[in-house]
């Protein structure tokens, strides 16, 4: 479907099916509230679904890739290069995501947004390249607005593309491009107003120097672009990144089919915060999955009222962290359909 | 094998793999330390199976079940007669153990450590009762010292049973038992010295009067008892429980065998202590599920310098942080054996 008409579109998930959803959980055999952050889980699927019995059947996750030109300017600990190596890391089954996917049962898509390579026909990879590579941010606009609403447009076709092969149940969404938490640290500090100081970490594990240099490079593009604070279209077109809209877009997407979407870390919370500016009605359907060290991610959470489910101290992004969360959100739903209630079970209820 | 010579027997878990587990992990395609939790995980999983290539596959989970003798005191939001209840929803397969061990392919086994009920045969409960129930602490000794060696013995001959019927990989344990977070918090204050009212929390979720009720409890019992705060016999003899003994036992077989031993909540915590205190070589070999409300784990958990892997707010019992915590076990055990070195993949190096 087309952006415009998709984002116009998402509806809320149904308030309605809060109470009952919270109630049949307060009748399972267990001490009210004991089963904390699974029953808010459990609670949130159930409205999104529309269905007191939820269920979780068939899992994905979206690796998102691109470059970014700002990479030149020494912000990551990484050369570029490393993205499309990372690339046919993903495809040969080599890399953290692809273990971590295979152990909980979930399909995994490679999505080449804008990566400066030419890859080889695979069936993991799918090509929406828009360009290869960003512009370097701190000179030029990052992409033109024409390349941002196509990143957000590629970002809606990939994911209709594959619920179409077979209906996705829950989709993660994971990221892969040298310099990107430099590029994400800029639209969260843009969009939640907050000193770039205060969002930014250290990506891949810079040094003080680069560190410094990275939050200059962030403040300096942010007071040269003057993005739109509110105008994710304009923000994405000035310091984005081709994979973070691509995010954005299939975040939109889920929401409007009412699939449930986990984030992970910085880039893909960046991702996520565009997609809210779009249409605020995505956060009912965002699960955070993963507590980034990255700091600029409590920010853009906050910004969104999401809470992570995990904190596993992991800074790795692919949607690593996404991927553990949906075995936990998997067993929220089971929780709603096979736990026995008091009255099934004949065990005696609170004093 | 009997209770002292295999306590004797526990070693430490073998130190030398330390750098080189996290040599190999280190040169995965990933940044430097980037799998967070998951990285230590790894690394002490290498230590306890001796082996740079750590494998889980088959995984079990015991919930060991008694009653107490205090709970006719009013210390708990549920009647005493909730133990046997809830040990038959868990063999109809009603509880939320059940659902998680199912969800996470983990084999459940009930114990029966001295429940006051007698249950007909199930293949899914063994029957290693003490006695129905201890005594009511306040005024006597929970349990003599034959019957306090017998549950710690029992834990032990349990484990060894299940483990010759099928090599167990990992061991998540749990409890059920009406009464047992103050037998618990009263275990952890003596061992660790901490007043009771910062190691005793609400259980299933009782008000404020009960809640000091239950804090004089604690208190007038170790005032009037005065366990040996190094002698865990002595502490088990007279304020434990049944359930929180076969935990200690099971917890110093598993040692012995280098078996990794997964605790839940502040019972299985206290249970911990226990065993600890006959060998602290122990906690070499125990991962901590998941965080508990009841602020007597942390204390617990200090003293034995160990971490919990997930903090989900959940406060059941029965094993299922544990029970959650053994899929992120496994998963880091993957990443060891599954994920490609920079060399393998050709991926470029951090510059």
């Amino acid at each position: 479907m087309e952006l415009k008409s998709l984002i116009k579109k998402i509806e809320k998930n149904n308030k309605k099916l809060e109470k009952d959803a919270q109630n049949k959980i307060d009748l399972k055999t267990k001490p009210i509230g004991s089963l904390g952050v699974l029953e808010s889980i459990a609670v949130k699927i159930t409205m999104i679904q529309n269905s007191l019995n939820p269920v979780i059947k068939n899992k994905s996750l979206f690796v998102f890739a691109g470059d970014h030109g700002v990479a030149e300017d020494g912000i990551s600990a990484f050369p570029p290069e490393v993205t499309p190596q990372m690339v046919l890391n993903f495809l040969n089954d080599g890399a953290a995501i692809n273990v971590l996917c295979k152990h909980n049962n979930i399909d995994l898509k490679v999505i080449d947004m804008g990566v400066n390579f030419d890859f080889e026909k695979n069936e993991n990879l799918i090509n929406k390249k828009v360009k290869k590579g960003t512009k370097n941010f701190t000179k030029f606009q990052a992409m033109t607005e024409e390349e941002a609403i196509q990143a957000l447009q590629n970002g809606i076709d990939v994911f209709d593309k594959i619920n179409k092969k077979k209906k996705i149940d829950i989709i993660g969404l994971g990221d892969m491009g040298i310099g990107n938490t430099t590029s994400s640290s800029a639209i969260i500090s843009c969009i939640t107003d907050i000193d770039p100081e205060k969002c930014t970490g250290r990506g891949t594990g810079i040094g003080d120097v680069k560190f410094q240099n990275k939050v200059n490079i962030i403040k300096k593009a942010i007071l040269f672009h003057k993005p739109k604070k509110d105008d994710a279209i304009d923000i994405l077109q000035k310091i984005g990144g081709f994979e973070i809209g691509g995010i954005a877009g299939a975040i939109l997407a889920a929401s409007y089919y009412k699939i449930p979407v986990v984030i992970d870390g910085i880039i893909s919370t960046a991702g996520a915060l565009l997609a809210f500016l779009l249409n605020p009605n995505v956060s009912d359907y965002i699960f955070a999955g993963h507590k980034s060290i990255e700091i600029g991610q409590k920010a853009a959470l906050n910004f969104m009222n999401l809470e992570p489910i995990l904190d596993l101290k992991m800074r790795l992004g692919e949607g690593t962290g996404a991927s553990l969360a949906i075995n936990i959100i998997d067993a929220a739903c089971k929780i709603m359909i096979e736990m026995a209630s008091f009255e099934e079970a004949g065990v005696s209820n609170k004093e």
